[in-house]
């Protein structure tokens, strides 16, 4: 077995999604089955095929229900993967190695929240639905008294160590905004579509946690996305062109903690990001330069600086410099978050980052970058988290 | 990719568990790394060397936290496996993907509880920690209103048509508990060491859901069981002979709910059960005829009746006769949970039984089977669930 094996055996062959937005006025579950069924006719496989379910442990959803409710008939497979949106890209290698392995035929991959309109995650409290006697729970125990009550908070106290140590600005913060919001404004299915933002816009919101302003923030959404997984071989002959899944991987290291990794050594970096980022490449044999164009989990604006770095776009803290030729941006060298990111779409834990990586694969995007090849997505940051790179079929 | 791919690819190398108990004295993260650490030693692995770790969505040790406390260094998979004790088998499916496909090469599985002396489930409840306004609480209130409020009272509706629609009696599920008493009997860690049952004592135990007697109900217990998996090729070269993966696969079907399946249109069957049993002799090119000795999941006894029906060891409808012959007691032709199952060692949500499959294919159970090529395990019935085929290097 090598680490090889996996690379190009899969690929995502339907995507579906909900509308994005505050209020979605129905279940979790509703909006679970809308993008599962939307994925399965956009591939064009019939629900009686699915024999293969994965999701993350935060989705309120159980396989066996959307199961039902799409007319599954039998599952040989499902999963879940931890850590909030740091699971977002691991159903996606989990569904890869149970087709590869020969378990399952068609695996489904979905997340759906009203988060927005329901349980409100991001306003803190230590992650939604802590039981607090569980040893989660407790680790935040450790924070709360100190006033970390939320994930900007948490994010905040790395931001500002990366300043201090890189030189970086909460300018730099707000070149990923910019660059987010302006795809946003021409994204239809975007919350801020036509809502664009300038340099100032940003630097004149408000503190959220210093030096976290509200414009460095992501939505909060309601909403749903999923797609559909199959062989290589069988994703050719379906409607769309396939995402080949090229590479995959989770990642943890190094003392990881959820969202509060203060007792490492060095504070500005993502070191299971770096696990993925190896783990990746070295199963595709690609490198950075292969990349055209990648989604970069965007709850907060900081973390995409040091994400640029450990998938070595920059060297270790010259993102700033990166982001300040805006080489990130519309037109640059590597745009990222081609669909507005969670910033300027909506906040589907990112599984929306997925579709758009599907999209631009496809050559479908309403931002579409020119003549790529390979797509890298991430997952969610300051969590143990995962990656993909897709690929042209 | 064909469904034989995942035979024989990986190996289980390592196993260790805690005493059980009734009061462990400590956490269950305690418990948890003392399980790991027993079964790295066991196989002669170093901690550092994991690289991906599968458990149960109901379990509240989390991943990373377990890797930073034997002193792990990088995680590329992480895995749970929904459904509570229908997962019991999942965890090490997923594991055998992750080394099969290349992505890790030491996959530990692990599962740790106070259950008797925390939150006993058992007790009813909805299955624990469910959150009150989410799809699977909401699914248990159809239930609770009727007086169905406790895991035992849900089984009772399924056992009570069992013996409608095939003859069987109480005592038919009387006698799986005082076979598997008898293997508790002899076995030192077994929590009822010494104290074999007889039928007697079985037919005068108290209702506590009729048809279902004291004794048909497994116990609670406080304990964790690991396991640490590699390649095939590396089991060979490590301290103990490997318990190869010969098959291993989920399963869900025909309306399946969480332990209230009443809408099917027969509920004297495990069609889950039924999936896992086709897929795995497909997987593994076995039968029942090349399975020497079996753990049937046994929280409840009525349940393992259908299960010998599922896997093919008799016809449906037939168990009764197997076990009145017992062919699933100590000389019998299938000898089931050799460890006292969860009625007579401990409750630990089905992995001590995948445990007991390793020792059985090792040759080092208390109660060893003669010959012993092949051992099946199952996972929680009523739920949807899993299994695995056990076999000689």
């Amino acid at each position: 077995m090598t680490s090889q094996f996996l690379s190009g055996k899969t690929a995502i062959a339907g995507i579906g999604a909900t509308e994005f937005s505050k209020e979605s006025g129905r279940s979790e579950m509703q909006l679970a089955v809308e993008a599962v069924m939307g994925a399965l006719n956009d591939a064009g496989i019939d629900p009686s095929e699915v024999d293969g379910m994965s999701s993350y442990t935060m989705d309120n959803n159980p396989e066996i229900e959307i199961h039902r409710l799409i007319g599954g008939k039998e599952l040989k497979f499902f999963s879940r993967a931890h850590y909030g949106g740091g699971a977002a890209c691991a159903p996606v290698v989990h569904g890869a190695m149970a087709i590869a392995s020969g378990l399952c035929d068609v695996v489904v991959v979905y997340r759906a929240m009203n988060e927005r309109s329901g349980y409100r995650f991001g306003s803190g409290g230590g992650g939604g639905g802590g039981n607090p006697d569980d040893f989660e729970s407790a680790n935040f125990g450790w924070y709360f008294p100190y006033g970390l009550m939320t994930p900007a908070s948490w994010v905040a106290m790395c931001a500002q160590r990366y300043m201090y140590e890189h030189g970086a600005t909460t300018e730099d913060f707000g070149h990923i905004s910019v660059a987010c919001r302006d795809f946003a404004a021409t994204n239809p299915n975007a919350w801020f579509y036509q809502q664009p933002i300038t340099m100032e816009d940003h630097q004149s919101s408000r503190w959220v946690a210093e030096p976290l302003r509200l414009l460095d923030c992501c939505q909060e959404s309601d909403g749903a996305c999923a797609l559909v997984m199959v062989s290589a071989e069988r994703a050719k002959t379906l409607n769309k062109p396939p995402a080949m899944v090229r590479a995959g991987s989770q990642g943890a290291a190094d003392d990881a903690q959820m969202m509060t990794v203060y007792y490492r050594k060095d504070i500005t970096r993502l070191p299971e990001m770096g696990v993925v980022a190896n783990t990746m490449y070295e199963m595709s044999g690609l490198g950075p330069d292969d990349i055209q164009t990648a989604i970069l989990y965007d709850h907060f604006t900081p973390f995409v600086l040091p994400q640029l770095e450990e998938f070595g776009f920059c060297k270790k803290g010259e993102a700033k410099h990166f982001v300040r030729e805006g080489q990130h941006a519309r037109g640059g060298r590597l745009p990222i978050n081609t669909h507005g990111g969670q910033l300027g779409e909506a906040y589907i834990h990112g599984m929306n980052g997925i579709l758009e990586g599907v999209r631009q694969i496809r050559g479908e995007s309403v931002n579409q970058v020119a003549n790529v090849e390979n797509v890298l997505v991430s997952a969610g940051t300051g969590v143990p988290t995962s990656g993909l790179i897709l690929g042209q079929g």
